[in-house]
């Protein structure tokens, strides 16, 4: 026997290709535009002395900017390393009960992966044929249920009707909505935590407040869902958010008007792409997110892939059932998608 | 029933008090210098429009920079969010097997809240009276060990000798040597990784590198190892590591002259306060990290740490069998020792 016996093996989450080099990079769903312009003050000015000492571990900085903002209690407001580290934690935290958890078929492809390194068991439930969530769908005894809204990578955006369905369907069990596209579009189900101690809404700093690079989620919900959170936070990394982070996070939600017209170009510019695709004949819901999640009748997905891909234009493409003749094209800059649009037409000429 | 009762309940660690304001902190093994002048350039000259990218999911500035002064290949290191994280990663990926793991009763006391966290059954081998390891304790079925080296809060080092038997006696199961202090007077176990292919070497950037504040933690090992390690990351959180600390952190590794005289300093202020605190009567193993680990014998502990927070001085004081009239105290200058030396002659008098 040796030790690797006694290895847990998994299959970890394949995230998007990070090429370098002169590229157009519509493939992770990262912000065209930079972070707000008081996050450079930050690092600017940071005395580098304080990093010597361990940070705020109760990360203070973020915390309160966001309790403020959203108008919840900074008892309610739970900072992690990007939405992925929240996510992780909650499900170790409130998925333990030993019975399946639910999430659609279609969805986050982290979702199974978090669910097989806890040993969580799960179903998942089949989006319809035009990829939308039936609340009725999950109204069965599980452990636990989580979508997101907007869903990826489909774009496609439930109406807060909807949401309170699957709240009301599960009282007794932690929902989550993985809100990480919210800001483009969607109405957020942050409104309903009053009613409901059981939700959990997730949002991040790495779509809409185009930090993806610096590592920052957060959660909100009651303060007991909360709390039961932290603990096991704080049971696994004391210090999860460095000092630097905690203040630049921190400037970038106090700066409101810079991230809302960020978000609206990136509206405007979805706005004109589905368009654009469209008139090449492209198929796709209404995406309420900053990308478009798109399918051309003549010319298979993996092939429009992989010739994008030449002229250093990157989309994604999953090859898994149900959406391997899909491509997920990000919302970049207005000049990113001309040039993706001009490349499409001749590739699907 | 409610979702309460789908909750896993734990007990986090209590990390040492963070006071603020003009205090002499000696209670969390801090660094009292800055961090390498190079590090405050990477934060001044951080151009931000970088940040709405993800960072390097594989770390790669850190892990090159770790792997060239260590001499091991890139492959061999692992990076993570301080050592708390690696640390926490290593137990889920490599104390599997449902066996007991090992490490001692008096130790770092992260291992048993990560142990019960994961469900991980524990054996604590208890020191002996003189807080020291005997490897021959180490010589049962098991599934895993984990031991720091030099021990806390004891401070007392282990040679290769003992740390060798260790792992002859455990050929089979992963052993982990948590550094955290080794670069104020320890040998590193890191010169038998080509003899153990089950041997991790955990090291932090907290303590003597100055960046407790940048969350920077490491795993050094055989590729394998390594490689099952970066699968359950990359199954958590596939980017943990933000641009800014990767660039920064890098910077500090490559000063190694700062690094070096930082240890120096620390260790010379460390052999004087020894020498103070013996002249007040005080007992203690000979410590080789950055903080002494004492006795008095006609004061109180407890006493001696409530005296000390009065005057705004704070220790570190575990109240815990075999370990509660003990005071854990960090090396700070040489003027906070002094005022700490002042004061404990007024309050043991």
């Amino acid at each position: 026997m040796s030790w690797e016996s006694n290895v847990r093996k998994v299959v970890p989450y394949v995230a998007g290709e990070q090429p370098s080099g002169k590229v157009i990079k519509l493939n992770t769903n990262e912000n065209p535009y930079a972070p707000a312009p008081g996050v450079e003050e930050v690092l600017k000015n940071t005395d580098i002395s304080i990093l010597r000492k361990y940070p705020d571990m109760n990360s203070g900085l973020i915390v309160n900017a966001l309790a403020e903002k959203y108008r919840v209690k900074p008892s309610q407001v739970f900072v992690g390393v990007g939405s992925d580290d929240v996510l992780a934690m909650a499900f170790l935290t409130f998925f333990n009960s030993g019975k399946k958890i639910l999430f659609p078929d279609i969805t986050y492809s982290f979702y199974d992966v978090w669910a097989d390194l806890f040993g969580i068991p799960y179903e998942q439930i089949p989006l319809d044929d035009d990829f939308v969530i039936h609340p009725e769908d999950y109204d069965k005894e599980n452990g636990g249920v989580i979508f997101p809204n907007p869903n990826a990578p489909t774009g496609v955006a439930m109406d807060l009707t909807g949401v309170k369905q699957i709240l009301d369907l599960n009282r007794d069990v932690v929902c989550i909505v993985d809100e990480a596209y919210v800001d483009f579009g969607t109405k957020s189900a942050l409104e309903l935590l009053p009613e409901y101690d059981n939700l959990l809404v997730v949002q991040t700093f790495s779509k809409s407040r185009s930090m993806a690079g610096m590592r920052i989620g957060y959660a909100i919900g009651n303060e007991k869902l909360i709390s039961y959170l932290q603990d096991v936070k704080f049971s696994f990394n004391s210090y999860t958010m460095n000092t630097v982070t905690l203040a630049a996070g921190a400037e970038a939600v106090r700066d409101d008007e810079y991230f809302k017209k960020s978000c609206e170009k990136i509206i405007k510019t979805r706005e004109k792409l589905k368009k654009d695709l469209k008139e090449l004949g492209f198929a796709f819901s209404d995406s309420k997110a900053n990308f478009i999640f798109a399918t051309h009748p003549d010319v298979y997905a993996e092939k429009i892939y992989n010739e994008l891909k030449k002229r250093n234009i990157y989309v994604r493409y999953f090859k898994k059932p149900r959406i391997d003749n899909y491509l997920r094209i990000t919302v970049g800059t207005d000049e990113e998608c001309d040039e993706l649009v001009r490349n499409l037409r001749e590739i699907t000429a």
